[in-house]
């Protein structure tokens, strides 16, 4: 039975309200209600729990109607007495409304607080200073980083990290100088050092060079390229309202979570010619982020992390930096995560929103052949873009959701930052005679081959809830008639997927097109209403399937997965991930192989890079961006940008610099 | 014998001069060379005869030592009394130099004006104006179109087009009222019609709401955004000397012809830490575009067109309309071709160069763990595009070749323009028993299934003209050791190609990367220095092999060749396409099986798109985008860019609008 209560006047002005992140007030409601039942709290995650989806629809078609809304609970993850618990509180009836130990494999998201406690160990642990000492190391100028360890076939293990550790002296760039061959492990509940091994020494990189600070540069440098900026006298043609955003035709919801980042909620598209709001996409988000490294040394075999469900996308969110990560016509959102101890704070400027014009043409064409003068008929491409900037250790991911007046959703994934160096004896690739797992790029310094894998949660509502997936092959077909010339053609078959194995997809073997449709929709014509995916990789893991990383990461197995929709089904990886078996995974979701055909669906799509490090990338990686398009097939009667109006044209200032 | 003469005081101070597209005055002065020894000439293609690598070379080399430069030559192919010559004309010497009559498969590229003229002849032929009575229409509303026929396995074929016609009546967007069922053969040597066949009747699609001219559509409206520019006080950072762009640390050549559009030259990217010019690409260009379509029927089985060789891209050329096909800081360069008679025609603004800041992120990286302040260091993504759009019939393309700072390239073509629409008895699709080749966009209105392959020459010379192709095999390895908890990871492994057969690469199959590199020189480490291919596009054709358009379009059935330079092989799909039999291709060429190690090599690119249409797409197409990238792959012995400087802040103008 649906919880609701009144509406509040926010809610009854935005009826998508109920998807709006925890507030300050709510996340410190959160923490006095978990407060009054416990002593010692250690807050791991707390976000808003996704409301019930039928309510959200019954609710978004007669508000008007009502004012009754879905109520609003928070989810968290905590630990307490070293024991995990999910609970649930009902923000609305403030009470908490249930509270689980759990008992399964793997612990919550790591908190910034237990990091930084456990990166200070080695400093005052007598065996690692004896280890900086036999290096001939300077203690003061060490810093260390924790790492998660991944699952190796142990049964029950304790909640513990490895801390590797870096030689700043004076270096900025301390990823590029790590002290090598020393293992620390720590136990988290007990917060000391539970094992150490200096295994051998390796020198550290000199690193020259490496300071990436604008301040500190040395001649010579490139060329300066004169100013440039985007001008809108105007004002942006978007509008945000606390979590609602409209521009253009499209209307959606976004919200930081501390987990996944950027959340996209309830996205439609207003059509002219059916005078019509229509649903694209319910919810979007990057659900996990596979990064294994592909190195079988003691000190980094364990290093194949799941960053979503270990570190925090949302968590690791920087405040964007004006004028450098996005323009000058960018407009700026905060965010709110919790604190270990449940207190509420704050990432400034955690997304910009702005309006894109790179110069690229929506659609054009140029008629000569008609009697009178050349038509040409040329209309801009003018996109919004929401970004977020995620800083996990020292890879920098820039998530950008781009929204097109033709009813495109592109994502761009851009990879950045500094990469994963590993102290190397060799200081010339001629020297090398055994397997190094990288890529030398300076003297005594790898780049450690390894993969990104980001798997998108997209659940799409293409003109209603209920829609089907739909695979369209090219299929060759070899004709040998008298009358006929062509030996050949293809053609496009149209496979509808009945369960989940049907839309388990591997990229890159053979043509196909990819769909979700509104199978109880067709256009004038009798076209399925549809929205096609539009891959940008078809990168797949490389690694063994019964290898224990493999097993966690087991939603990269396949690019494409579809599934019924199901509350509980967010985190490709698993909810609980740190040190998990994979057992709450994708993979094992799916595995029951339950129908979609006519359902609620979501698609989740798995994009991949393999990186074999060049030299270019260090001491600082030039963005590589790769990412994918959700493109209206059919759903609209035409081209629904045939008539937009050109914008008005702005004449450069002619004014004082 | 390289032939030399004295050196302009206009090449000394360009260097590249030699590169330099034939000026008006030379177009005149091949025209009047030629005339001199025949009556009746039409001229099909002239443009530049690309001179001869080993001289360029030297010349760049040791230009300041001596004043001599490599003759200019011209290369012009005619049709002279039904036989196709070609010719060398040099305009050093002021003399045709070759006059050899081909008596090879096939004929060139067809001009306008006999185009035109095919066009006209069904609107006096008896027949044909018996089919539009019968059909109920008005002649005077009738406009037909050229269409080259392919080659179907027959022996010598005369010189002959097929012209389908167009219902106006009213209609801008005519392609979209195909008057079906008829095919008109035209002789061009005769300019008569040899064949005529009237096989069927199909209404002519209403094409309601087709019209995509701004001036004359109704509402409903989309929104319309308001105005934004980009905004450069300064200028831009760019400079065009002639023919000579430089920009940032790059230096190219930018020609035009009248067969390829763009052609990029003596690419060379500056290093300040080694403080020279290093040499990247000689020559860049789009090399072929095979568009076949998939309806077997009588009208349209031999659709299957190489737009290059046979329409020309670069005669197809439009003028760039200003701050609609180019933003408003573009610059505009014009292009010269010739025409039917050999006199020079002009496309004025047929390129734009202009600065991009798509409010991209170059590099960037934010550390918080660091003693002190948080570091956020990032730097804006700013490019150099040259554009062209090509409208061949009722498709545009749009070329963009893009350089970055990072010393990447990158290419991107945009389909646009209108779909290839067939006439159809169907208004649903629930009526449809049969194949129908193609997707039912509208009442009686089919948009037919089609590819685009793109060639690309790319001839790189990746410091210096002697290169090898690496293949890097991403290898998966399966470990089972005790000490290693790993199963497995895997390794990356180069493969350098010995001979062409070891290039030939299918795209999708396994996961590689794709390097020319210089295997005489190093960097410090001990790398070969490298540039890498990052394919856009896995699509291969779905033909088959002995099927006689993809004999023709045989380059297509690898996404990437690599041959050994020589100057004749430049088009994929031949020298000589129209009606030809594919004897003269990349593929042809490429069976020898030439050694391409430590080589001047050339890397052909093959970018697919196999195209199922869908009714966003009708009446005009919103751009789909594709393309590649050439990424430097330890080229530079670090991040080119982690000195750049950031431009000056541009302030927003306070002034009025």
């Amino acid at each position: 039975m649906p919880a609701l209560y009144i509406l509040s006047a926010a809610a009854k002005k935005k009826p998508d309200a109920h998807q709006d992140p925890l507030t300050p007030n709510e996340l410190i409601q959160v923490q006095t209600l978990i407060k009054i039942s416990h002593q010692n709290v250690s807050f791991h995650y707390v976000g808003l729990d996704e409301p019930k989806k039928p309510e959200v629809l019954s609710w978004l078609s007669n508000h008007q109607l009502n004012n009754r809304i879905p109520h609003r609970l928070a989810f968290v993850i905590a630990r307490i007495d070293s024991k995990t618990h999910e609970i649930f509180v009902d923000l609305s009836d403030n009470l908490v409304v249930s509270d689980k130990v759990y008992n399964g494999h793997g612990y919550p998201l790591l908190t910034f607080e237990e990091q930084t406690a456990a990166n200070e160990l080695p400093l005052t642990y007598a065996p690692f200073i004896a280890s900086v000492e036999k290096r001939g190391l300077k203690l003061s100028e060490v810093i260390c980083s924790s790492f998660t360890i991944g699952w190796y076939g142990g049964k029950r293990t304790k909640r513990v990290l490895k801390v590797m550790c870096y030689y700043i002296d004076g270096a900025v760039n301390f990823y590029m100088r790590p002290i090598e061959g020393i293992t620390a492990t720590v136990d988290l509940d007990e917060m000391n050092i539970t094992g150490y091994h200096d295994r051998l020494m390796v020198p550290v990189p000199k690193a020259d060079g490496t300071d990436y600070r604008e301040s500190t540069q040395d001649p010579p440098f490139d060329t300066r390229l004169k100013g440039m900026t985007v001008f809108q006298p105007d004002g942006p043609s978007f509008t945000i309202d606390g979590h609602s955003v409209r521009w253009a035709n499209w209307e959606f919801h976004l919200a930081f979570d501390m987990r996944a980042g950027p959340v996209i909620s309830l996205a439609s598209i207003y059509d002219p010619e059916k005078d019509e709001r229509r649903r694209v996409m319910y919810r979007g988000y990057l659900s996990e982020l596979f990064v294994p490294y592909m190195d079988l040394t003691e000190e980094w075999y364990y290093r194949t992390f799941l960053d979503a469900g270990e570190f925090g996308i949302g968590l690791c969110a920087n405040p964007l930096k004006p004028l450098r990560d996005c323009p000058e016509n960018a407009v700026f959102m905060d965010g709110y995560f919790t604190m270990q101890d449940g207190k509420p704070a704050k990432i400034s400027k955690v997304f910009c929103l702005f309006e894109r014009y790179a110069g690229d043409i929506l659609w054009r064409h140029t008629e000569p052949a008609l009697p009178g003068d050349t038509i040409t008929e040329v209309r801009q491409e003018t996109s919004l873009v929401v970004r977020m900037v995620s800083t996990v250790g020292n890879y920098d991911y820039i998530i950008d959701w781009e929204f097109k007046q033709t009813g495109t959703i592109k994502v761009t994934i851009g990879l950045s930052g500094l990469l994963a160096i590993k102290g190397s004896v060799y200081t010339h690739k001629d020297q090398i005679r055994e397997e190094i797992y990288g890529t030398l790029l300076a003297e005594n310094t790898l780049g450690v081959h390894h993969d990104h894998f980001l798997s998108f949660h997209l659940d799409l509502d293409v003109d209603g809830d209920a829609n089907s997936f739909i695979k369209t092959n090219l299929e060759p077909v070899h004709v040998n008639k008298k009358d006929i010339p062509r030996k050949s053609y293809w053609r496009a078959v149209n496979q509808m997927a009945k369960t989940e194995s049907d839309a388990k997809i591997k990229l890159g073997l053979g043509a196909s097109e990819f769909l979700v449709v509104n199978p109880n929709k067709k256009t004038k014509v009798g076209n399925y209403i549809g929205y096609r995916l539009i891959p940008g990789s078809v990168s797949s893991p490389l690694l063994s399937e019964d290898d224990f990383e493999q097993i966690r990461g087991g939603f990269t197995k396949y690019n494409l997965w579809v599934t019924p929709y199901n509350k509980s089904e967010k985190w490709a990886g698993g909810l609980i991930v740190d040190q998990g078996h994979g057992d709450d995974t994708l993979a094992i979701w799916s595995s029951r192989n339950r129908k979609i055909e006519n359902k609620d669906i979501v698609l989740w799509y798995t994009l991949g890079f393999h990186h074999v490090p060049h030299q270019e990338d260090f001491p600082v990686m030039p963005t590589l961006s790769g990412g994918f398009e959700l493109r209206p097939a059919n759903f609209f009667e035409h081209n629904p940008v045939l008539k937009v109006k050109v914008p008005k044209q702005v004449k450069w200032p002619n004014c004082t610099k």
